[in-house]
């Protein structure tokens, strides 16, 4: 049986070891996660076992990145099978603080996110990126990694925090790890659990989506009002909720890419029921 | 002859040089300017090189922490000579960037700074200590020093930064440097040199103000209002063109002192003539 990472609590302590440890020439990996761990989290620390010495999963449900109303408090927390599974991905240690002692009473500095972050998830999660942002920060700070691994899940947020990587001189490289699906075709992710069977099979829509218009825009389609146009009806038709939005544009500028230029990132935000469900993929 | 400092225009060569002296477990000194160097700022440097293994100085003018119709493009800028006075106070390394290298064009992200830094300097200046803010957060992140130092002179520019530091756990001590003042009393200040000899003369009202103040508060005078009032009074006669503030303050919180506690401290901001002063002193 692997054995089970070391898991901190203080930040002082976590900033002291990994202080040592890359005083001692180890390369540090960092896997910032929400916990309620799938494959596509595992992924993401099997490549950080892979590139790094040492591994620093950090498990940490952040208050900031929730609007009011949101999942916050029903958000899952599993910790005992989180530690279980990141021991199997290889993972030494896991920093999983106190909200409290993230955000402190009187703390007040926060980061104001790239102008990226304003379109497509900024438009219905408009204080998402901001929390986003200074967690990552914090997480940098007092982790100190050299590497941190990002899922392409969640496409815009690995946009926005490259950004801010590159902006605010922060000396941490980020990689981007491929969407993890089940055999479904269903990108992994901590709130399907919200899913009845039923809204299960609707949610299977947004893939079957993304790989149809994918496999349009490779065959030529260039009309990207089409490709939205089409996205929508998709969508609709295979029983979503509401749509809060379904986008094609630059992987790098997030700007409506009409008509299209490749590479393209082809975006979907959708409530199934009351579970808010994102997807995405690249086509180059 | 003291060895010239050498100088470093490239972050990624920056971080890479102190990374390793880090590594080679080196202590790292850093003392943020603007140039146009003073016995303020040396003694800073001294600090730094009398603490650490290793002082880089940075001279950066930067851009965002001016508002427009500041005098961004008039402040003295003295590379050659603020070379030569590093080295004689025994600085090995000064980081010198372009303002394009560290704001590239599509650069977006930045500090939305403490609450404190909405008060004093704040209300005059609103966009100021988020540029001050920013810019320290970057050099850092590429100098990556252990201890920073900050002149006392810029009161609210200290509490802004140790207070971002603690917020967004930035792995970095700051240290606080006693003010240096002229002989005549006058806090020494880059702008200084902006003085005619007669606003000279009127803005040692100033530090006369607070040297006044001070005495009665250690006399016992503990009527807040009354000390702002007086402060008032002594600095319209000693001939200042405007006051943007004068005040009585928490030290931690910049709230206003009264009945006045101690520790206090006494913050004014002038213009004499065309050009803003400021000054402190703390009351224990």
């Amino acid at each position: 049986m692997p054995e089970a990472p070391v898991v901190i609590h203080d930040p002082v302590e976590m900033r002291t070891l990994t202080k040592s440890l890359k005083r001692a020439g180890k390369k540090v990996g960092c896997v910032p996660t929400m916990g309620a761990l799938h494959e596509g989290h595992l992924s993401l620390a099997r490549a950080s076992v892979a590139e790094t010495d040492v591994t620093v999963a950090t498990i940490f449900v952040n208050p900031t990145q929730f609007a009011p109303g949101e999942d916050l408090s029903k958000y899952p927390r599993q910790l005992e099978a989180d530690l279980k599974l990141l021991a199997e991905a290889g993972v030494q240690y896991v920093f999983n603080p106190q909200a409290e002692t993230m955000y402190p009473p009187n703390s007040s500095t926060s980061i104001a996110p790239p102008k990226i972050s304003r379109k497509l998830e900024g438009e219905f999660r408009p204080t998402h990126f901001g929390g986003v942002a200074t967690i990552v920060l914090k997480l940098f700070n007092i982790v100190g990694p050299n590497v941190a691994f990002f899922g392409q899940k969640d496409f815009q947020q690995v946009a926005v925090v490259s950004q801010m990587v590159r902006d605010l001189n922060v000396p941490v490289e980020i990689r981007t790890c491929p969407i993890v699906r089940d055999t479904d075709g269903l990108a992994l992710s901590s709130r399907n659990i919200y899913l009845s069977k039923d809204e299960r099979e609707i949610a299977l829509t947004i893939n079957k989506t993304l790989a149809h218009v994918q496999k349009q825009i490779e065959d030529g389609q260039r009309d990207g009002f089409e490709v939205v146009t089409e996205m929508r009806q998709m969508l609709i038709d295979g029983g979503v909720s509401s749509i809060d939005y379904a986008a094609v544009v630059d992987p790098l500028t997030l700007e409506s890419s009409d008509p299209i230029q490749l590479p393209v990132a082809l975006l979907i935000a959708v409530y199934v029921g009351k579970t808010r469900l994102i997807d995405n993929c690249v086509v180059t």
